[in-house]
């Protein structure tokens, strides 16, 4: 049964977590104002499926609990069209509200994971998963994903470190279930969600197999804690910001470190448990199944950028100038080839024998990549387009003081098509996505969320078919193929 | 019946052009070694029909003729299948011969335009072209596209030029047909088939309605002249090109200017006469339907470029070198990402009301811009991996001759996985692509044909979706939607 | 003689300026918290002058007082060695302090302007000028420059405006001087100075003649008001920042509108009064004095983002991955590259009739479009090079709060060279330059101060020496060149 | 005594090298048609001096000598003035003539060398070769630069190779002098010079002293033998040249492999001799001095291809086509931010002990990667402005025949301020230099002359002051430097 906003809200009115932000412990942050912009926006990813304008693509039919699901949660993708489909939904949502949550992705992470560890260990997760996933469906819950480890001392093992013992391991088993301990993060939306997912994030060592395991926990489980920063949302220094901080005021993430000391996981949500050699599937998987969805969501964000600092010209009155149209059509560019690239890769995909539908590693992370290195030029082009004063003009504030309202509608007008106050919206609005809290957080959710750049090109790498590529320059340069096993260029990071 | 390379050989003895090379009238170019690469290269994409490496994309059924065809060159692209398949097959031959000739997309271009005209002037010019398709993919004769017009002064229209007239424009009529008089220039494969197709390049005004012409002749028609240049094949001043030009050697493509010396053609093959407000048509399905094949050819193109410059790597012994590996990886996104744009191109595609399947004008040209605006940089960094030594290497003359040889051999070794003589194969490859009168045309191929970038980026601008781009701004800054009929940005040159 | 930043703060004791700040009227802003980090970025660029690291180039002799002066607030910059110093200088204060508020500057350029009137119209500008600066110098005395214009409906003059009038024009003139009515956008470091330059920042035509206008006021007179906004310092809705906000809790700038609200000037101090055809000559002056600064000042934040990035890769322990390096080299370069245009640009400049040395304007133009371009990508490799994290991490209070510090110390440390605190100070240290208030405004000091990058485009192109070039290409081409007054190509916008 | 064009072809008469030539050795080469071109290029660089717009530069007083001599072959450069003069005349000249031959960079490097080599071992290399430079400069004969290695497997040292012997080592010494042997590559001007020079091209270890040797011979001394290949000047194939290769068939350079087969050098012409830990200083010393001239020479060549692209732009009548325009300007940039940075690395520059003035390493080798990496996509811009006919137009000896210029001049004209005729050149010269075989060296020239962008990012790597930056970060962040020796970051390749 797919829930309202409301209804959501109503499920995390019951959570008791232990949460931790700026400083000191947060008790009732159903009600904290530094909670509400996030709450927001995972209302809204309920809510579109309600709305006309989104229902089509946000809902639909899920067969494993032969009920309709909200697509972004709960659809467990088995065709291209789910992965199609799924890009459609991503763009246009993050058009308009930065981000979809696209947590099936998850599912179909682990559904495809446990599927494998029991083909190749007998184990029963695959089955444990199911249900758990069901279960999730069919309450309409949603589950933040926590896989980023800290990363300690880069040049040693989690199992080597010597200041401590960053990322998530088994420290106790018995019958009833496992004991984990550790860290994890750089995860949005947690404390947003009923249950919490922890996962590794890279492939692993013989030596770091207590490293290697999958779970669930409720989020107010005994042992879990949460250090939670508020979402760039209003900037309480000022007094008013119904034009300054439009869409901080209304949505935003949550950003956390989640702390497991010592939380007790029964076997029916432990769905990786010590399978070592296992855990390189999910940096692998989350590779194509994820960043597919970043690489749309980056679109999105392309056209918020683009229609922004498209509004701007046109307020400013500078819109037929060319280098502001050449500009312009450059964000347009990118919107497009990011889009076609997720779409791209959908068409070149595969079923995964476990069912779930793969798309192009290779397409996905080259998309991904360009895009990412394009964030900070598309902030630097809206600076262009919109000029110094997003820096500079008297805050919100000034324009509800009459004595500095009647200068500003006197001197700070631009086109005849627009009123001074909707100048300053406009302007405002650029202001917040460049140049102020928000800006680094719109940047940081291009550059490093789903992966850095460099990730993303170690991917391209290692999965662009340059065996075709060396044997066509082969074939014209009269080189024959070696009998040695050479070539291994595309294998190594 | 789809016929092999030597079967369109066969053809072409019978013919007996007007063709003007390098000063002089050319007789029995069938046996020029001039046009030979570029006879070779059509040969090629016959025979790829017969190999069992392309034939599953190369070959496919077209319900017009209900036959086999080429899908090259006779595929009326009907569906989003055929798009995709094209875009495959494209990307596959591209890699490998440069260029799959892909006449089709003229054929559905001109399937649309006459579909159009005939539904709003009542014309009959569809069931015409209908019947000349018809005929060419039952004979499966190949046709090559006379579209660009030379420019003249590019300040005044076709009909105020002061010093001449460019393009190609009807002087008689009557019953019988019509007579035509003109240029067109940048034809590639001019005198390579029986038949020769001539359409507008731009929209056009009612002053210059006698430049809305579309027909088609026999190459050899009276009137029809040529003036073509070489492939840059064999550089006839050096005496052996086995390992020089391995490229050029084999295949190529002749580039032609046809005149229209006051030709005559019957109404039969005039598939457009006056229409002069239709021939905007012409560059809009160019520029999704081309196009698209020009982003997964240019995927083909920065394929090969990365393939030699992986092979010159591993002979020089330098592929584990960190920078040599980011510029490889480099040439692999670029070439994924254009690839993904010319699927996702497919993905967003519709139906035409004529029956063809058009691609998205946004994604394509968004595609292309992006791949056409990196050609020479592509270039720049071959040259980089590869070093100094393709520019200043002694020729393959040298190696051939005893003296020169044994200190070619004692000096200019690389890898030791690798011979002298492969290591200069490769590093002689590297040259034809990157140092060699190839290395203009290979740029050009992906700067100029099928448009430039900044014809490209105007597509983008024409179609990209602003208005829900800056609707989002506009919510976002709660300014309303203005009545009066602005926000006409994205609709000018 | 020059003050210690503690004669400023006692010279700006006895303003009373009319202030508004964030919605109401400012009283007693010498203790306004709001203000400190901006008087203290003033009084730091006095302190520089009695700082054995600086003072040899931060002082220096000028002749028109026969005193040491600050160099970047009073040297008249008549030798090219003035140019280069000024140019060593800037680059090693603004990669620590952001900024050096270079002021000689708009005394060069209101010097020049000034003697080119008087030469044109025998006018007396220069010699008022001269002995108004002379009194600044004497007294050390700052001077904020209001030089931007609200631009109101570019597509309109001036005086054409329908919906106000922006921009300062002269209302009144009698014998003892002139009245003032407008607004200046734009302008960092109002209030922070005894006295306020108001000079035109365009091109003007005849209608125009009554914006020709420049002068200055003491900050406090009459009808100045001030509408200024806070810089991005303490962000005050978090506890405590000795870590979180370094920079910004030291420094900023203060970014203002300045009103004239019919402010009297007497003749003394008007240095241009109605002479319109001259405005043009200060965006000019502008764009070669101003932007040679802003290129090593753009060295300079290259710079601080290249150290911070480095200490942030060695506190990761990822300062030896080739990627990494391969992003912070870029980043040198890029530095590098502005400070020698910066240099060169002094290389080839000339000296002025008036006796100011002007640096070239086609190299510090180039240099400066090449950098401003850049800033946003700058900010985008710290991100990457950085890591998520800085976008996510627990909060400064966070590491205070014994709990919390605790899971932070146990998981959150890096390369064993570094304690955890010191790790997340450089993290934090990041953070501010790239996902924090800060951010809006580092980019913006790039993209927009000292004039956008098409407005450095603009005057690379007029002031290329394109005719040399084409002469080279008509040479090697044959072609003559032509009488007619054509190749106009560079002169106009 | 500074001789002219002919005075030099009169020195070459003597000269009786081994030469081969595509196949075939070389007799009497200074009739050969094929070195034409290199000649002319020669002797141009000494007619300069006779030509009063290129002599207050290119000639200069040289104190060794006490005569002035020619600038780019002799100047030892021992003040800031003698770097900015070079950097002015390299650009002046390259933009007209491609290159002017800088040798008196090798002087310049080889005086320092041999300065450092007797100071720290006690040699007499600095006065042996005191006296053949002033040999060289009385007689003003040029000395070409034999530098590069060829590579062999570049994971082995010189001395540990397996296939054979890459670089020139000393084989045999004796009272009377050394024996050398080996080959050096990619040797530009190789026999168009009376001497030779070789020197080592990296760093050596000990056990590859023998290759640690710098000397000069005549050459065509005993033993010495050339395998060259002609410049990219007439292509023979085709008639007719006057319009189509403008610059070729009048100026080129050769390239050329040399062969050291046992050739006997006596003692007064080796300037070092197994001094392998000085070999080092070579391409550091190269780094900065004559990359210096490679950013200035860019520059040249990128006003080179600005002046082409704009006069082309004018002959279609399109230079006032906005995106046309910013492409022309783009070029601009390019060639003003590579000149800044060659003034700009002599304004840092400073004076080495023995008496060389040199430039700043950081900015010279950051102003040249700028502008090497840029290379290939200039010569995409002059595609992209010229358009598709400069790769498809007929050909010269087409326009030379009345039956097809009767219609090329009907159908191809352009602007109507130029004749037909005109506008064919314009296209011409482009087409040579982005489409034909001179396009692949004019590529390598930017991207590998003077070393790659790779090995320049290498020397900003080394040179920039990272420490100072990293203190900057460090004081920000309020992290103490280490003691501990860390900070190498910069250090290593």
């Amino acid at each position: 049964m797919i829930k309202t906003g409301a209804q959501y809200r109503d499920d995390m009115e019951r959570m008791k977590p232990s949460i931790y932000m700026m400083g000191e412990k947060v008790e009732n942050y159903q009600k904290d104002p530094r909670f509400r912009s996030s709450f927001n926006l995972v209302a809204l990813n309920h809510d579109i499926c309600f709305d006309e304008k989104y229902r089509d693509l946000a809902v639909c039919h899920e067969p494993l609990v032969d009920e309709p699901v909200r697509r972004f949660t709960h659809k467990l993708q088995t065709t291209q069209e789910d992965s199609l489909k799924k890009a459609q939904l991503t763009r246009q949502v993050c058009r308009h509200h930065i981000c979809g949550w696209c947590m099936s992705n998850s599912l179909c992470i682990l559904w495809t994971l446990t599927h494998d560890i029991d083909r190749k260990y007998g184990t029963e997760y695959h089955q444990r998963f199911k249900e758990f996933a069901g279960f999730l469906m069919k309450n309409d819950y949603d589950c933040f994903w926590a896989m980023m480890n800290p990363k300690g001392d880069r040049s040693l093992k989690l199992d080597q470190q010597k200041q401590g013992s960053p990322g998530v391991k088994i420290v106790r088993k018995d019958k009833k279930g496992i004991v984990v301990r550790g860290a994890k993060v750089s995860n949005s939306y947690a404390t947003c969600s009923l249950y919490t997912f922890a996962v590794p994030c890279t492939a692993l060592t013989e030596g770091e197999k207590d490293y290697a395991v999958a779970f669930a926990v409720p989020s107010d489980e005994k042992g879990v804690h949460f250090i939670v920063r508020p979402a760039p949302n209003r900037d309480s220094s000022a007094p008013d910001h119904d034009m300054e901080n439009p869409i901080g005021s209304e949505i935003g993430i949550v950003e956390g470190t989640v702390i497991f000391d010592d939380v007790f996981v029964p076997w029916e949500r432990v769905f990786m448990c010590g399978e070592w050699d296992m855990a390189q599937q999910l940096p692998l998987l989350f590779s194509n199944i994820h960043r597919q969805s970043k690489c749309a969501c980056l679109a999105g964000h392309s056209d918020l950028v683009c229609g922004v600092a498209s509004l701007v010209a046109d307020v400013n009155g500078t819109s037929r100038i060319g280098h502001i149209r050449e500009k312009i059509t450059q964000l347009m560019i990118e919107a497009e080839v990011a889009y076609g690239c997720s779409l791209g890769a959908a068409m070149e995909g595969s079923l995964h024998p476990g069912g779930i539908f793969i798309p192009s590693t290779a397409i996905t992370n080259a998309g991904v990549t360009y895009i990412k290195k394009l964030t900070g030029e598309q902030i630097q082009l809206l600076h262009d387009v919109s000029g110094g004063i997003i820096c500079t003009m008297p805050v919100e504030a000034d324009y509800r003081n009459p004595v500095t309202k009647k200068w500003m509608d006197a001197y700070l007008f631009g086109s005849s098509k627009y009123t001074t106050e909707e100048r300053l919206r406009a302007l405002y609005l650029a202001q917040e996505i460049a140049s102020s809290k928000f800006t680094g957080y719109f940047i940081g959710w291009g550059v490093n969320a789903a992966g850095s750049p460099a990730a993303c090109d170690i991917f391209v790498r290692s999965h662009y078919d340059l065996k075709a590529s060396v044997s066509v320059a082969r074939e014209w340069a009269g080189i024959k193929e070696k009998k040695r096993p050479s070539q291994k260029a595309n294998s190594e990071r």
